[in-house]
Formats: C-alpha cells, structure tokens, sequence
C-alpha cells in the first residue's frame, strides 16, 4: 500500500513526480455551492514557488494550476476538484549522479529498499515539488472555513530564532523568510547566504498559528485534533518534529504552571492562558490553535558525503541538481496548507456528527 | 464522525470509559496462525496497571484481561481478536466537583462544547485509562512483528533530565519510573513525592527505540512512518509533542552535521549515524527507529485552578480523585504499544504492496 | 486483511464466534445526545432470535445484549457503544463432522485455504450467529434516523412467492416466516415443515422498503446509496442477489416503460412511478427505497453430500448440528439492521458534505 | 461527503465530467515493478470507445489516454498512477433542455436536491463518461493479476436472451453486442435498431467470469468477495442488480440442488457444480467467479416524458443529446474493470495478511 491520500470527509489525494510532466491533486468531498476558481488557488501557490529569491531553488517553475473538474458556473458542485500543475523546468541530466548513489538522508537508499528501483530524477516521488499539489489543495479547504485564519511562519533557521517581543504579522510576507521578526530576517540573509555558498543547507523551525476555530471541533480518541495536525505536518518533506502549543517545554512545567485557567467571557470561556495551543483531549476550545513544526537541513548538498551506490559499494555523492538551502523556508505555505486541510476536514467531521452549524 | 479506530491493514478500535464496566479493543487484520493467549498481553498490561507504586495513581484495578474471539486452540484465527478489561474500582462519588466545573487543561469544557454534555465519571472516554485498550491491543501487534523490539523509557520528568552516558537498558523496569539512569531514579523519587505531596503534577519527556526494522517498511507519502508514528504518540492522552531522530534538534543544523553518511555494510548499507531515526522519506533505513514524545503534567490537580461551571460563571476547581503525578511515567507502556501497531500495520502494508516477506 | 467494520462516519465493528463465549459490536460515530438503552435494542434481537418456532435452528440463545460503554445517563454520549452479548447454548461436540470434512457450500474450505486452519465449532467467525450483532448495531442506527421506518419481509421461499394483492403489512409479525401473505404462510408451514423432516433445506427472497428518506441522501459514485445497499446487504450470509427498485425486470424494458415520471407535488415532486427504488444517480430521490435480496438454501443438511477433508481425500458430509431449514427467514431482521445502518450512515454523511438539517 | 475513490489497498480516485476538459482516474497501491505503458490500458478504452456502431453513443471521443505519474523506464513505481483522458466532442449546446428539467429516472433531480444545483451539460459528473475512468484504472488492475482472466458479456437485451448452448467465446468481440451467441447478435440488430429509431432504449443483462482467481482471495465479513464485487457493480451508471452465482435462482432452490459437491482433484478440490459462483463464506474457493449485472435502460430517450422543472413546475422532456440506445453494452468492459478492481484489491489484500505469494 501507497497512502497518496489525506482526510476523512474532505480528503486530497496527490499524484506527480518532480519530472514527470505534471503533478496534481484531486479533492473530494468538498461541500457544494462555494465560490471557487484559479484565482483562489494561485496565490498560495506563489508564495510557495521556487525561484523567487537566491533563498530557495533555482528551478523556475510557474506553477501555473488549472481546475480540471468539480466546478460549474464558479461554484464547486460537490464532486471531485481535480487540480494540475504543469512541469515546466526539469533538467533530468542533472541527476546522473543521484542515479547511482544514494543521497545520506534523502528517500533514494529507502525508495530503493522498499520498491526495488526508484524514479530518481529530481527525487521522483519523494520531492518537496509534491508539496504544491498540498498548497493547492489547502486553497480549498480555506474556502471551506473562511472564518478560519491560518497564519505561519518562519520562527528559526539554523538554530538562531525569532525575538518574540519583536513579532510582527505585517513583516511575515515582506521577506524572503516568512520572518515576523525583521532583526531576525536581516541576519538570516546572512545566514543562508553563506549556508547557500557553502554547498551546505540549514534547517528551520516553522510555527502556525489558527484563529476562528470554534469549540467543539476535532474526534476523539484516534482522530484528536493534535493526532490529525501532526500526521499532516509530520508528513511534509524533511519534517522530523511537530509541537503542539508548549509541545516539549510542557514537560518540563508543573500542573499549575500548564494550566490554562478559565474565566467568564463574552461568548464561552475566557482563557488565561494557552499553553495547549487551543486543543484539550484533542478537541478545539475555541482558543488559537498553535503548532510548531521542525524541518531538518536540505539531504540534498554539494558537500561530499560518503555514501554507496546500488551495489552497495563506497562512494561519494555531491548533490547538484538546484535544492533550497533551507527547505523549511518554503515549508510555511505548507504547513498552512496541510493545517487548512485538517480543520477543513474536522469541520465537515463535526458538522457531520453533531450538526453543527458550519458557514462559507 | 468520532474516530476510535487506528491502523490500516492492522486495525484496533477501543470502546469503553474510566467508570463503566469494562474497556476493550477490537483488534482486526490478524494474520492467522500466530501463538497468542491472555499471558502473552498480560504482562505489558500489568507495566501499565495503576496502583503499583506511590508514584502513579492509587486506583487498584487488577486490569485481567480476557480474549473473547479471534483465537482458536492458542492460535489467532485471522478474525476480530476481542480484548475485555473489567472496571473494578470505580469510585465516581470523588467526582461530584468535575460534574458542576470545567478542569482547565482537561477535556471536560471541549467534550461538553462539542457534545453538548460528557460522562463526568473519572473523566468518562478521556481518561488515560482508555490507554489500557491500547496497551493489550499492542501485545497482539507485537506478536505480528517479533524480530522487532520495541523500547520505551522515561528520559527526563518535570524538566530533569537523565545523563546519557548513565543510560542502562537493564535498569528500566527496576524503578518506578522506567527510567534507565539510577541516578535520576533517585531524584525523581524526591521530585516526585514534592510534587504529589503538594498537590502537584509534573511532565516529562518518554523517549522511544525500535531495533529490528527492515528497510522498507513505511508508506509514502501521506503513512510516512514519522507521519504514523506522529499521530500514533500524539493521540496518546497529555502528550503535545512528538520528535523522530533529532526532531527540532536537526533544525539547527547544517546539511553535513545532519547527514547520516552510509558505508558498505554486512547486509545492507552501515550508517556512521541516526540523526533521521531510522525513517528517510518516510520509509524504514534499517537503522533503529527513535522518537521523543512529550507529555504535559496531569490537568487534575489538588491546587485549586480559577474556572468556570457549566452555566459560565466563575469557579475554582480543586480535583479530588486519584491521580498520577506524573501521567508520562505510566505512558512508557502505552508508547511502546503505539509504535508497535504502528510497525506491525506497516509489515503487512509492505508486504500486501511489494510481497516482501515476513516472519512470525 | 480482514474487514470486520461497515460504514464511514456511523461505522460498527463486529467480533465473535459461534461457540465462544460471548459475540458482540463496537458503533462508532453515533451522534450525541440520542435517548438510548437496551430496551431500544433488544425487541430487534428477539424478532431475529432462534428458536422461536420449529422453522428456525433450535438452538436456544436468549441473545441478550449489554450496553458496555457510549450512553449516559440514557443518552448517547458520541462515543463508541460497546454491544455485547453472551453466547449461552453452544454444543461443540456437535461439530465434529464439521472439524474433519468440509461441508460444501459453507465457508469451511475456503477458511482453511485461506487462513491455513478454522475455528470449525458452530461455523466459527462464519456462522449467522453473527448477524445477531449486526441486528444490535442497526438498532443504534435506527434510533439516528427516527423519520425513517424499514421494514422487511419474506417474499418467497423455495420459489413459492407470495400474492402482491395479498400484501398486508399487518400479518408480517404474526406467523413465522415475517410474511404479509396469510394464504403463503399458511402453504410456507408446509413447505419448511418437509424440507425440515427431510434433512433438506429452502432458499428465500427478502424484500424490504424505507420510507421517510429525504431526497439528497447518498453519495456519488463509489458510495452510491444503489452499492452501499448492495454492499451492505451482499455481505449478509447465505446472500447472492442484490436488487434495487426493479432489478432484473429493468433489465428487460424499454426507456419508457422503466421512467418513473414525475408531476409537481406538495412537497418536492410526486413520482407516477418508481422503478428505480428510490433512488436515482446513487441518490434518493425522496420515494420509498426499494430493495430484493436473494438467500441461497443454508448449506449445512442432513442429507449427505460428497465432499473431501482436510487431506484432500474423498468424504461425505451430513450436517447434524442445529441448522435453519430456511435462513432467508430470519435474514429479515438482519436485512432491515443493514438497511438502518446504511442510511444512518448516509444521513450523517450527507449532513458533513452539505448542512442539511437531520432531525432526532 | 462524496465518495469517488473505490479499493482498499489498490485503490483509485476518479474525476471529471462529461463536458469539462478532461476526466481521469488516480491509481494508488500498485506493486512496483510491473511492466506497464499507454499501449496496455488503451486497448480496454477502445473496447468501450463510444462512436464505434450505429448502436452506441454517436459522440466521436478517441478516448486517448496519458499516464502522467507512477511509472519510469516502462515500470510502476509503487507511487499513484495518475491517467488522464481529454474530452473532445462535447455539444453542451444539445443541453439546453436538460438545463431547464428534470429527465425521470436520471440524476438531475437527486443532484440538485443533494448539492443545490449541478453541472447539467452531458449529466457533469452522473455521465456514463465517467466509466472510462474506471476502465482505464481496470486495465491497471489486470496488470496487477495476470493469472486472472476476467471475461464480460451481455446475456440479454430488453429481456431477448441468449441461448446458453450457443455460447462461442469467440464471438464476443465480434459483433458491436459483445454478444457470445451470434443468433442472438443477429436478432439485436434489429431489437437496438428499432429503440433507437423509436427514440427509446433498452435495458439489458452483462454476465461475468474470472478464472484463475486461487482459493484464499476474499476478505469476511464486510468486505467478502459477493459485498465488494456488488457494491463495484452496482456503482455503475444505470445499475439495479447484481447476482453472484446463481443468485435469485438459487433462492427457489432445495438445499441438495444448490450444493456445489466436492472431489479430490488435481490441486485441491475439484467441484462437480458452481452454483456459488465461486464463492463460499466470502472468500473464493478456486472455482470460477460467476456474477450477473443488470442495466436499466438508458433514461434519456427521446419520447417524452411528464416531469417537472426547478421551479417544481409541470413540464415535458425529450432528451436530444447523443445518448446510448442500450447503455448496458458498453457496460461490458466496465462491468470487467470494476470486478479486475475488485479482484486485484484482494490480492494484495490477501497477501498483506496471510502472506500469500502472487505472481505478476
């Protein structure tokens, strides 16, 4: 079994290869009746497409999307959205040397265990090209919950983070980074800069931020809210860690400490605190939900690692395709996307449940 | 929709809440003809059981559990494997404060938001004694898989962590902590006792190794095995992170000190390290499998926590009932069944796609 | 794999075998807040229950159930209901014919050549007896969908069908054989009494009508409410037809004779006809579904058959156990119980996909 | 919810209505490894191709298929197998009146009731056009079980059925009926001829073998063989029956009469009957697969009929577009794909389980 699919009521289903001639995703299950065409789609795509800076690969692709089917006079109709993306800019020969040797890190040497050979040019499968087809389908599921916000961003790269205090949503989309924290984008220009001439790669930390969930949303006990976003973010190329609110500094707290205490508020509780990012027995509380999500370094450098090859004999390997320097960088759009698809999905789940009201 | 089953091909449901009569775990997918009986699932059972020590809750339940199908002449039979666990010690009079206020960092305000009322009594389906469910459905996992050996320990509580270089496999099931450093078995008593004599709780950190995983195993893209393995610790009761290999420990690297370089080896490639875990791309290397999982301190604490009831006004809430301190410590069980189904699902996943072998 | 769960967002998992201690089902997805006990679910049972009358086995089990877990305080709490009920009347010893050779036409060598060896006491996972769980989980069904009233009968056993002109909805429950045709029923007591006395036994069509659907339940196009009815209905033992609305006899029309036309109605459009069982592009229509299943004669009879055992060689078989002459009879119960569970399941689906108000 | 993905571990997602620019399927779960290429799936397209005799569709489609993913160097990956097919010939223009009112026995009214409104040119997503998808993703099912040969045809036409003692193989692909008794093709001529001229349509009965299937194959209880291959059949358009083995015979037959006995042959049993159609409990036993499918006539005809429009008003419709007399023909390579769906599905089901060798 191959798992191309995410969801339970709105569920995606990704196809595509990074040389191949397209990659897509078909979304089923998305209610009927919402406005929706290309236009809806595009922006998240160009947040997240590569080329844009001499921060992310050099690949030039204009991810142009294309709705295939599922949409009649500018509303979805309930059936299957079918969205493509053409390939545009593939320079297989660029990928002779991965052919032969297994990159460290990167999906070659496990592709090749599981399937018995492997489409190695531009990483095949296993490329973070796939994730467009995420960016995409995550523009539907925002359309499915407009009352919903979803907001990442760029918290660390190569360990040097973010000054809180210095938070500024307005800088998010004003540099090449996501960085809310314009201090901190100015010395990552450095930063990557040298990471970038090095032939080396640094990894990042994104963080995401919900607001407009309502109370009630999430399934207990094997489909939790927390469960649901992990496995999403978990599932995003080079991804080793998901947090949700303290995540990790939760451990280290005392009960009073964690505690978000509640008080009367306008409409529900008023919460002192949120240290559980908005999710109590993976349900929401209606407080923002928040997540952190850790991206390992690029596999994909031109240092020499050593490596074997298919015969299993030593080799080295330098990678030099075109690779993102820090491929968490353009992680935020999808991270957004895959946080969009999950509380899309919820929504229909409890709607479906408990006949929640639900408006878009 | 709620969601009470886990796994593909390997597939568990658990039903059951802390005071009704029983809990159990319907376990599906078997393969047939594997030796099991109650005393191949009683003894991860009676890790877990609560009561065995002044460090976990003071319930006493025997937690005997029965098979009541799915296994004919001490062979599983490729059916539906029952498992039954009996409540014995129900006390749902320490419960009349939980009925009338929300916990703060419990489920009680989020089921009411989304069901519109809860079974109040020991936290109904939220509490962690649901995990039992999960820990006799793990013994049948692990019985799938039984060239795999799956590890848990407690790695630090409450922020104090144990030393490495201390690290004795042998001494993990010699403490009431699974903690595999004596040293810090010996603070921990100390932190421990603090924390429960002042009504107190404390987090901590499980860390998590599986050795005997053949390369392969996993199941891109959206099964990755950091994805399933993500979902599968986070739906675990308190927990709010989840890391594989270096986790966020990697997003502060470089491309080179993050790679996992590979040289001939025996069988199969020699890897001169595990900042991946063991997962690339989502599939099994062979290497060992390593995660972190953190879990919050227990919401149900003696201090009293400002509040509100179920009319919205202001409360404090003081819990009563008998608790863990330190729920992680008890999670050290419930951790390795996860990993288990998890690994034992994916063996037959990659075995129903490629025909790999498999032995048991 | 084995599937032992039935229906997306209401889906029920049924375990247990014939001779062993107790069977039972998990329901999972019901929504909250439904008025529920055992009263509500064992009247289904009894009407399903054997040994009632001299037409159906003789064993005698007072099929019993439980509520384990998933109601409080009289209602549905939103988590999984737990059903179980003991098995009471087993007689192993009966099987041991059955343990050596296979009885052709039942499960017995297809278990073994698939799994490699069979709980062969009573049919094991195989026999009816498990459809006494399904009987308990559609009654949970039921209670989700009130507006909707299913209703079976026997339209024919052994080829003797009923007189549609004698149609009486009345006489369905009074004689034993769920039939509305007095003057059939009267001919039936005769026809089973000699299958049963002659070691033989009878195949048996069951029809079956829910009123109340609202048009919009049902999902394209690979859960089409035509395949989910089909699906439901297939998978209950001793099945091999499946008809909708007219079935076969649309087979042999032409386009106009098999329209159903429609004229303005009160509410919605008022239908000159409905061939197509109420449903049309997999979606009701708002008429009464209409639906035929076909039971095959059981399989295990007296009379002897040529067969082979286990090794392979040359045998006979008599069934001597205690065995429906005619299973179709009480597949009546079990028919409406399946019926219930997959429009239960649509209702809620199709209130996910779109909003639609569902009343209970 | 809608539901257009259909398989468990050979699973496809299609999408696409009959006058958007393209329709598709997305096929996950294959083994990686099989030879695979346009030129083994266009062959069963063609054999469903519209346009081909005056007896079907006149709309001119070349139904050309791409694969854009999932394959490399002339071999599945084991990653989704993305096939696109571009429409060509559509005439929204004929649909004007389809626009304004209901066709009686199409999906048009359930749509709208459903969604809110719907894509009325050619049907949108209810089209027959949408089986070329299922087709196209069958001939990747065949591909999976090259020891299965699977073998449709129709039996009869508006009720003129063949004569079994005719049946010459040979003949199927001979004349435009897939008719295996060439009397009969004759007397079809004329029958479809004078429907269409009559501007009606006719229902007819598609009939299907597998051989090859070993025993083993098949997965109790809710996924049993009879279950999925019911539900496969009857998802297709203008589907109403589907009988396994003898299926509503059977039901009029004796216990003795319906008994498939059993010999010691070859390797395993030899079956001295079929009238299980190859299944017993579920699971296949080695014999045969044997179903029959039942089409409805075609709804859109030309006479006219009473119906309403969206406005619930009284109204007449004679549909004018370019329609199948007889839709249950071309249903002859989809009725083969569907049951190659099915059947491929459960071996790789089979072999997740039990480990089971398959051989492609």
């Amino acid at each position: 079994m191959s798992v191309n699919s995410f969801g339970r009521l709105l569920r995606f289903t990704t196809w595509g290869e990074s040389h191949g001639p397209a990659i897509g995703a078909v979304v089923d299950g998305c209610p009927p009746g919402i406005a929706l065409s290309e236009a809806d789609i595009q922006p998240w795509l160009d947040r997240r497409r590569p080329g844009t800076s001499r921060f992310t690969t050099q690949r030039r692709e204009p991810d142009l999307v294309r709705i295939l089917s599922g949409v009649f006079d500018g509303r979805t109709t309930g059936t299957p959205i079918s969205l493509m993306i053409e390939n545009v800019d593939q320079r297989s020969k660029d990928y002779s040397e991965v052919a032969k040797a297994y990159r460290p890190g990167h999906a070659d040497y496990a592709y090749d265990a599981k399937y018995g050979f492997r489409d190695y040019r531009g990483g095949g499968r296993s490329s973070a090209r796939e994730t467009a087809s995420r960016v995409a389908a995550g523009a539907v599921a925002r359309a499915v919950i407009p009352g919903v916000r979803i907001r990442a961003w760029v918290e660390a790269i190569g360990g040097d983070a973010i000054d809180p205090a210095a938070f500024d949503d307005s800088a998010i989309d004003e540099n090449p980074f996501f960085c809310p924290d314009r201090t901190a984008a100015a010395r990552w220009e450095q930063l990557v800069d040298r990471a970038r001439k090095a032939g080396s790669s640094l990894g990042a930390v994104v963080a995401c931020e919900a607001t407009g969930v309502p109370a009630g949303w999430g399934a207990p006990l094997y489909a939790k809210l927390d469960s649901e976003l992990a496995a999403a973010c978990m599932g995003i190329n080079a991804v080793k860690g998901v947090e949700i609110g303290d995540g990790f500094a939760a451990a280290a707290l005392s009960g009073e400490q964690n505690a978000d205490p509640m008080r009367p508020g306008e409409e529900g509780p008023a919460f002192l605190a949120n240290h559980a990012g908005g999710i109590a027995g993976g349900i929401a509380t209606g407080q923002p939900i928040r997540l952190r999500v850790a991206f390992k370094p690029t596999s994909s450098i031109l240092t020499p690692v050593p490596t074997i090859n298919a015969l299993g004999e030593a080799a080295e390997i330098a990678t030099k395709g075109r690779h993102d320097p820090c491929v968490g960088i353009r992680g935020v759009p999808v991270v957004e996307a895959m946080v969009a698809l999950v509380l899309a999905d919820q929504a229909l789940l409890h709607r479906g449940q408990t006949g929640a009201t639900l408006t878009y």
